[in-house]
C-alpha cells in the first residue's frame, strides 16, 4: 500500500449524521477522506446509536452555531465540502447557506472551493425524509459543483421519470441546464443500457454522469457493474467521499495543468467524455466500491456461519416471539453486512479499475 | 508502509467528545484506532466547533439512550473501551455504568474485555472540569484495568502530592492497591526522574508505567523523553488511542500465548517491569507521537513562515483591537498547531523506538 496520498493538501467540510455504531453517513466519510490524507472538518448532522434507534438531531441552528464557531476560530477555510444527510428542510437551508458563504468567498478564484452534493432524500421510490425536503434540495442545487443522486433522487430533483435511456439523458439535461450543474453521477441506475447487459446473467447496475459543455450540453458516460446479492448500507456515503478525493485527484493530474483553477473544474469543450476528470474518477471509485464490497460479502457470509453453527442463533431467539425473533435475525445480519473497511485500506488507495467508463 | 494491521480483529468502544475541526478527542482517537485496524462505535460526549467555541454537550440520559440503542441492535459486544472527556459527574457515571456493564458481561470469560480509562480533569496544577467530577472517577477507576492520568490528574485520584520519585511511587502504589488498579501510565510527569536528565540541556518529560504484581505490588517503569517547545492539542487523546492498540498488541504477541486469557491482561509475577506489555505498548506509542509531534512542528513553523509572510498575517489584524488582534495570533497558531497525521500514517503503523524504558 503506498504511503502517498493520492491528492495534494486537502481541507474538506464534511457535513452528514454520524452514527455511534455502523458505517454510514460521516462515520465512513470521514474515515475514508482521512484515509486519503485529506483534512477534516466533520459537522455531525445527527448522532444515533445505530441506523436510525435512538439519539439526537442536531436543529438548524445549531448547524448555523457550529458554522458560527468555526468563523469565529479562522477555521473556515475549506478546498471542498461534502453535504449528506441532513435532517429536515431547514437544516437543509442552514447547510446550503455554509456552502454558499463558502462559494461566494472563493468567488474571485475560480476552482478553489468545490461542493459536492449528495442530496440524500430516499430510494427505490420512497422518500425516507419529510416531503418539503425535495425542494429545499431544488432550490438549492443550483450552487454546487456535483451531485450524486441515485436514480429516484435524479427523478425527483429533475422531475424526470427515468424508464429508458432517453429519459435518462434528459433527466441529466434539465439538471445541468435547468439547474445550471456542472457535474452529474447518478449513482445507480438500474436500466439495462446495453443489449450486453439484459443478456448477463449476472444482475448489473450502471452509474451514468456527465460534465457538461460551456454551451449546457451532457457529456455522458457510464459505467457497469456487477450487483452483489445482499443489502449493504453507506454505499452512498463511501460513493461520496470517494469521488471527492478521485475528483480533485483527477483535476489535479490533468495534462493541462490549468483545470484545477477553471470555475468548478469544468473541463474545455473538446475534452471527450471518456477523458472527463469526472469519468476517470468515478472509475476509480467503483473500482475501490467493488473491492470493498466483494471482501464485505466475503467476511459475512463467514460471520453468518459462525452466528449460525452448532444452532447458536436459533437458540438465542428461543423464547423470542416469532416477530422479536425476525427483528433479531435482521440486525445480526445488518451487523454482518456493515462494510469492512478498517482492515482492507488497500482498497481505498490502489484498486484495480475493472470496470471501465463507456460514451453513452 | 505495512498494509497489515498490528492487531487482530478488535472492536472498540470509544467515548469522548467530538469537535467539528481540529484533532482531539474522538475526532483524533477514532482515526488512530480505525488507521490501525480497530472496528469503531464511537459515542460522542459533547459536538464544539473547537476546543470549546460553540456547540452543544450531551446528557447523561443522552449518552444512556445511545447505549440503549445498541443493545437493542446487539451491538454491544466489544473488546475494549477507550473513554475520554466526558462533561460532568452525571455523564461520567453514564459512562462508567457501561463499563461496568461490559465488565460484568465477560465476567466468565478473563481478558475478553479491557477497559482503558483517560481520566480528563485537567492540567498543570488546574482542573477544567466541574469539582464533582474527581469523586465520580474516584469511585469509577477501581473498573478499569488501565488509566492514562497526566500527573496532575494522578495527584487528584491518588491524594498523594507528586514532587520527587518516592512520592511517585506512593501515588502508583495507593492506584494499585487502594482502587486495584491492575495498569496505569502517568503520561507527563516533569520531575526530574535522573541525573542525566537533570543535567540535560533539552527539556525533557518522563511517562512513568506499572502493572501490578498479585500481591499488589507496582512493576515501574520510565521512559524520557524530550519535549517540544510548542502547545499541542490532542495528544493525550491520540496516546490514548494508541496504547488501547498497542497494548492488545503486545499481549497478543506476547511470548506464554495465554495472556490475553488472564484476568485484565495481568503477566505472572515473575515478568519483569520492563518486559511488561504496557512497558512495551508504552514505547511503541512515545515513538509514534514524537514521530508526530516533529512533522507537525515542522508543519507549524511552515505555515507560521506563511501566515505572516511579506506582513500578511499584520495586515489581517489592523483595524483590530489590541486584544482581538492577540486573539487572532492565538487561533492563528493554535491551528498551525494541529496534530499533522493523516498524511504521516507510517508514524503509527512503523514507528523507530528511539526512547527505551528503564526501571525505576
Amino acid at each position: 500500500m503506498s504511503a502517498e496520498p493520492p491528492v495534494p493538501e486537502t481541507s474538506v467540510l464534511a457535513v452528514a449524521s454520524h452514527v455511534v455504531s455502523g458505517h454510514v453517513g460521516n462515520k465512513i466519510a470521514v474515515f475514508v477522506l482521512q484515509s486519503m490524507g485529506c483534512d477534516i472538518a466533520a459537522l455531525n448532522t445527527v448522532q444515533f446509536s445505530y441506523r436510525q434507534w435512538k439519539g439526537t438531531r442536531v436543529s438548524a441552528q445549531e448547524i448555523t452555531d457550529l458554522w458560527d464557531g468555526l468563523k469565529q476560530s479562522y477555521l473556515d477555510r475549506f478546498d471542498m465540502m461534502l453535504s449528506g444527510y441532513v435532517p429536515g428542510a431547514a437544516a437543509v437551508e442552514a447547510v446550503g447557506n455554509i456552502a454558499k458563504e463558502l462559494k461566494e468567498k472563493a468567488r474571485s478564484k475560480p476552482g478553489s472551493f468545490f461542493w459536492v452534493l449528495d442530496p440524500v432524500m430516499g430510494d427505490n421510490g420512497k422518500l425516507y425524509v419529510a416531503d418539503d425536503v425535495v425542494p429545499a434540495y431544488r432550490g438549492l442545487i443550483q450552487h454546487a459543483d456535483l451531485i450524486l443522486p441515485n436514480q429516484f433522487e435524479a427523478e425527483q430533483l429533475s422531475e424526470v421519470k427515468i424508464t429508458d435511456s432517453a429519459s435518462l439523458r434528459r433527466a441529466i439535461e434539465v439538471l445541468h441546464t435547468k439547474f445550471n450543474l456542472p457535474h452529474i453521477v447518478i449513482t445507480s441506475v438500474s436500466l439495462p443500457l446495453s443489449d450486453s447487459q439484459a443478456a448477463s446473467p449476472t444482475r448489473t447496475m450502471s452509474v451514468v454522469g456527465s460534465s457538461r459543455t460551456s454551451a449546457g450540453a451532457a457529456r455522458l458516460f457510464k459505467i457497469h457493474f456487477p450487483v452483489f446479492d445482499c443489502y449493504f448500507s453507506g454505499t452512498g456515503d463511501m460513493f461520496a467521499a470517494l469521488m471527492v478525493v478521485r475528483m480533485r485527484e483527477a483535476v489535479y493530474k490533468a495534462p493541462s495543468g490549468t483545470l484545477r483553477d477553471a470555475p468548478s473544474w469544468l473541463s474545455p469543450d473538446d475534452v471527450d467524455p471518456l477523458s472527463l476528470p469526472l469519468t476517470k474518477a468515478a472509475e476509480k471509485v467503483l473500482a475501490s466500491m467493488h473491492e470493498v464490497l466483494s471482501r464485505t460479502c466475503e467476511a459475512m457470509e463467514a460471520e453468518m456461519r459462525r452466528e449460525t453453527a452448532d444452532g447458536g442463533l436459533l437458540l438465542q431467539t428461543q423464547g423470542l416471539s416469532e416477530e422479536e425473533a425476525q427483528k433479531k435475525l435482521h440486525l445480526v445480519r445488518s451487523r454482518a453486512a456493515e462494510l469492512k473497511l478498517v482492515r482492507n485500506l488497500g482498497c481505498l488507495r490502489s484498486p484495480n479499475i475493472e470496470y471501465r467508463a463507456e460514451k453513452m
